[in-house]
């Protein structure tokens, strides 16, 4: 039941980013609940489909559906108020992050999965959904920044199986590895939480300018 | 049988706008047809593996997949003689659009879905080829542009849910429906159809450039 | 069992180019593991839920996922060592879309669909784990290049399809048809393969820059 209303506020947390991030002056109402519904949608959806349940989660209960919808309504019209939108932006992908990977991770756990499947498909839901929002509303997806962002999707799922192995299905489990990814996340928006040097890419002459095909215009 | 054929013109429609919207001076026939079917066979593809139907159509019909290829090779060469290309994307475009989100809201009902479920999947159906073909061809998606294009999906898919409703598998409210869409999305085209300012997204002093990660390049 | 160490091959191969165009200054290990997989293991996937099968092979056979993030760790550290990133990208790329063409086609038939299925399946598995790859690292799709891409899929999951018509499934006949596709792709990088004129897409003066929506920034 907490994993349900859990799941819940992760819709409707992606559903915001989906509309923060893909608005641009004069686009109507319901284009952005559109692409708010993907975002929010997107990542479960995957999810189900890679592990071929046999009704995907928001056509079984369209309670899902509704959330996303109303989410978006909201953050439409909310936005006009808001002043600094891209603090609320990081803050709700936080949550959503948090809240998608940890839900799904339990879920795939309970449908009787192995740990490393539940593991996988945990990380995979929580950044899925911000992947094609971003590439939707032609932003560098956030995967792909310099701070902390898929690991600790990766830390908060090996918590959850690990806590499920060692107090199981507890009621709290799931809240306790949520906390852990939203406090690692907030970290490393704040203070740029990164690794030690020689886990990090490092460039040399050659970069990608230099391919023998025309760059993206 | 009128919805076989609706489907089939909306395949020949998607893949000439895939063609246009792809193609670059030099590409070789292959790669644009390709790209003609990724973006005409795209839609339905997504919602036949969200509704974990059986098979997938163009793989239980493989009609499909030869029309999608003829109309690319033809459009690849027809493009040649055609003065205003933008004109015949944007016609083509809509008429996918209108057959496509009608066709597949249709086919949804018949399945046994909820009319939620049947209107999601029409519009899904009918926007998602589209959001392909402009992401592989590096275009800003239609959809988020600031004339109607979602809306005019949404409320063909709620038309022809009606219509079924009124008059039970009338054999023409699927052309009444598609004609809904296709007039709305030209007026949106040519007369520049806006919602009223009230339910325009608004900017205000934060943008996406404000962001603290790096913008894409 | 052939088939079988092809498919890893190719895993390890796209990894690898996984990395490479995704790696950007202080990205983290971990998010171009996740970039490495995506890559290797998007192609089949999508094969896999198109044709409805039963469990996605890596869900089945969690050794592809393993060598996924082992050959993307390697690439990791490895090309800090490595000169000409863009050869071993270029090189690398050739052998996954060859093998896991190759690998696909078969399986596909041996799964009992037509040759047209396979064959359009085998494509699709071959360029769409790189496609993902150039979309996520922002990069233009290398199928969108002017060199021969989608073509030496196609004549490879081709003469795979004849050489197990003329010699039933002789060991290696999944050897023959990817080396085909590595030659031709080789002779494509290196010396610009190209369709006879007439084959080539032809701008006029309407270009895509004349549309009446705004392009992409």
């Amino acid at each position: 039941m907490i994993l349900y209303w859990l799941g819940m506020f992760g819709i409707a947390a992606f559903a915001i980013t989906g509309v923060i991030s893909s608005g641009k002056r004069d686009m109507d109402l319901f284009s952005l609940v559109v692409l708010g519904m993907v975002t929010s949608l997107g990542g479960g959806t995957i999810r189900d489909v890679i592990l071929s349940v046999e009704t995907v989660y928001w056509v079984k209960d369209t309670s899902y559906l509704w959330v996303a919808a109303a989410s978006s309504v909201f953050a439409f019209f909310a936005v006009r108020f808001i002043e600094n939108r891209q603090t609320i932006f990081h803050y709700a992908d936080s949550f959503g992050l948090a809240l998608f990977t940890v839900v799904a991770t339990e879920n795939v756990l309970r449908l009787g999965f192995s740990a490393t499947i539940a593991v996988t498909m945990g990380v995979i839901t929580g950044i899925a959904g911000g992947i094609i929002r971003d590439l939707l509303s032609n932003r560098a997806p956030l995967v792909l920044g310099r701070e902390f962002y898929a690991t600790p999707a990766l830390l908060g799922a090996l918590f959850i199986v690990l806590l499920n192995d060692v107090f199981p299905s507890h009621p709290y489990n799931a809240i306790y590895a949520t906390t852990l990814i939203v406090v690692l996340r907030l970290f490393a928006i704040h203070k740029g939480l990164y690794y030690p040097s020689w886990l990090l890419y490092k460039k040399r002459a050659a970069t990608t300018e230099e391919l023998p095909h025309e760059p993206r215009k």
